[in-house]
């Protein structure tokens, strides 16, 4: 019978733990021996570094060579201290270039190179061309290791290059097609080969290729090859020439970190580069507490802003009632905004040039939900206080939302405009702005109605 | 030349529109002539719906189908309004299963059954299939079209099997070993089928397969699909009878969806069911206002609680001033901590039994970062205003930053155990739980050090 694993998991969990917490070994690899590799990653993805290396080491050979390759970076790297130098080369010889060289940016250089020499020619060489491009192009995640046809050959002899390569080649399932320069000058699907009749020629048959530079970023590819719904992204140096492919899988997990940053960026920290569970208190501490210093830094514009309408405030009291409900609405005005163009740029719906597009709308929608809970602010403050205090609540409302919005929209685009992370002019950030702000439109509004 | 597309998008979109300006028909067909169908789909998603009909109306036969069946359900819903019944039936006819249903959640339900009957009757029966499964179940997104091979056929037979059905499987690359009562028994990949001798078995080479259930949600399977790297995921009813396939192209589409909500609903809006430039105003606002309204509900807690310490900031409304830092700060804290355990948990690196161990972490991540802050805030408040002004504030800050991020770990874990998407209880959300909470706290360390 085959379980779905979720339903099996907490029970893996407890037995573990228990084995774990009794340092028996034996219970370790009894606890992960009825588990498959996604599971077993799971359950090594929720220990830290000591319990981890330790399950590691009662996983049998093969097994764990399968796990280590499946692993985070940085986890592998904290594996790696724990190992002795023969047994990392043997892993090592065995990842691919791509996975290597992930590794490798983790490692301590000397480590690294003595690895990297203890490689036979062939895999040296496919590592360094791997190694060649810099962190974050497509080039480092690319395999360099595929299978080719070429234009003036058959379907026959295509298929017959396939079968010949189908222990090394990343993918078989999408052949890229070049020429006698390998400039790729087009693809063919293995359904499409198995299609037709031997004799065929490939050129009749290939399709136009979809291609990216090995320079481009890495989630632009990825992005690419998922909007595209290809199982193989074929990667090209300046040249047009067939470098390296990107794989469906490989694009699927660079999204993935490429989200899993957006998102931590969007809520004010840095990404943990570990799995949560297995990230030391003191990492988290880092990846939150330079964001916090900064917004709070920030913040301290509020407190002048507030300071130099202090005697306003002293003879209306009263009005510092509303100032955490203004600048909250605020702030999330602004959220709102910043989150969906963030997203959209990060989906490729919405493009740096869309500057004035997304201004024209984003004023309009700031307007339209200022008014709506300007009109309520306005009706319940002066029911609960005054018709002064109400009006001045709901202007404060209309303009604080339409510039919170507007605001929210345009900063992501700035972000992306001046090549940063579009997620680093996030949300935290963007409600310090707005907080301060719309302080100012709060203590005028109030200063002119009620004649202060 | 291939060309990477981005290089031209720009004088695409320009050219485009221009001709739409102009309502030239001959030079919007064109200006999207050239464009592949990924380019001509990021296109389309950028006008409004009477510039997309318009649009969509000038493309080839074969082109347009293809177009249309990638392009989102609400977008192909809208085109369909423009379009001639038969003209839709056409289309309709041509798409596969799982887009045919999720066009159908879209259209009117007369509509959608009259498109139904005009279906042949094996394309009905996979369709009816399909439909059967709730909302948001994976087998609503599953192909019901695959090929299948049993462990006492022989690789040869296999073979033959796959190359019969290479016009209707929906991948041919993974291929589901089935006994003969259709039960899940293995899986084999193409690759080892070309592989293997003709006359090896399938029972000796066949793999342990994985798989989900039908009825498990869609997002969950897609997950288990990425986490597993296949290309392929079985999809099985509660016997384990195999009822169709989920590919990796499909899971990748439902990940980024249920990423571009969980980021809507972290910014405190509902995600838009269009992309950004495709969606009217008026849906923006529909998208935001609930949320804001409701978040604006809360904040009045605020005006109360300060409301409650109206006399105490009358004698020193020195302690006004620092409202938006404190409370800024405080949410912060929880943002950080919110963003962290909702993306945890959407990548399963935390599961709702972990509630304890967050908690511990969050409490010390907390209390860490506010010892930080709080010495800070007491060092400079001190020196800009009194000591014991700086007492409060450092005070407040420890007080605060702990609270917050306890409550924003626990808030989406909180969110998971009641069923609820865990992003709803999000970071707007505890902002305006923690600001109310982080001036209760205020307040009372300010009365107790002030004596007032």
């Amino acid at each position: 019978m085959i379980k779905y694993p979720i339903q099996t998991f907490d029970d893996s969990a407890e037995l573990l733990g228990k084995a774990l917490a009794a340092q028996d070994l034996v219970a370790v690899s009894q606890a992960l021996a009825p588990l498959d590799i996604s599971e077993t990653l799971e359950q090594l993805e929720r220990l830290n570094t000591i319990e981890r290396a330790l399950s590691y080491r009662t996983l049998p050979k093969g097994r764990a060579v399968e796990v280590f390759e499946r692993l985070d970076a940085a986890l592998q790297a904290d594996l790696v201290s724990g190992l002795q130098e023969s047994e990392v080369a043997d892993v090592f010889a065995q990842l691919s270039p791509d996975d290597r060289v992930a590794l490798m940016d983790e490692l301590p250089a000397s480590l690294a190179n003595r690895l990297i020499l203890g490689l036979n020619e062939k895999e040296r060489a496919l590592t360094s061309t791997v190694l060649g491009y810099p962190q974050r192009a497509v080039g480092r995640y690319m395999s360099p290791e595929f299978v080719t046809t070429h234009p003036h050959l058959s379907v026959g002899e295509t298929f017959a290059r396939v079968r010949a390569q189908l222990d090394d080649a990343e993918s078989i399932y999408t052949i890229p097609v070049t020429d006698t320069g390998r400039h790729l000058v087009g693809v063919i699907s293995l359904r499409d080969v198995l299609r037709a009749d031997d004799s065929a020629l490939i050129s009749e048959l290939m399709k136009k290729p979809l291609s990216i530079a090995a320079t481009e970023s890495a989630e632009e590819a990825a992005r690419y090859c998922a909007d595209a719904k290809v199982l193989v992204l074929p990667i090209v140096d300046a040249e047009d020439r067939l470098v390296g492919i990107l794989t469906v899988d490989d694009a699927l997990a660079i999204l993935e970190d490429a989200e899993t940053e957006d998102a931590a960026r969007s809520g004010g920290t840095e990404p943990l580069r570990r799995p949560y569970l297995a990230t030391p208190v003191g990492s988290i501490v880092r990846a939150r507490v330079v964001w916090l210093l900064v917004l709070a830094l920030g913040a301290t514009l509020t407190v002048q802003v507030i300071g130099a309408f202090e005697a306003t405030l002293e003879q209306q009291v009263v009005l510092s009632l509303f100032i955490p409900l203004l600048i909250g609405t605020g702030g999330n005005t602004g959220n709102q905004a910043a989150t969906t163009i963030t997203r959209a740029l990060a989906l490729g719906d919405v493009r740096p040039n869309d500057v004035f597009k997304v201004f024209a709308r984003e004023v309009r929608v700031g307007a339209f939900l200022g008014l709506l809970l300007g009109t309520l602010g306005f009706t319940i403050a002066s029911l609960a206080f005054t018709v002064p205090i109400g009006l001045v609540i709901g202007l404060t409302l209309l303009g604080v939302c339409t510039m919170a919005a507007s605001i929210g929209g345009l900063m992501p685009l700035l972000g992306k405009a001046v090549k940063a992370d579009p997620a680093v002019f996030s949300n935290p950030f963007i409600s310090t702005f707005v907080d301060a702000t719309g302080l100012i439109i709060y203590f005028l509004i109030a200063t002119a109605i009620l004649g202060l």
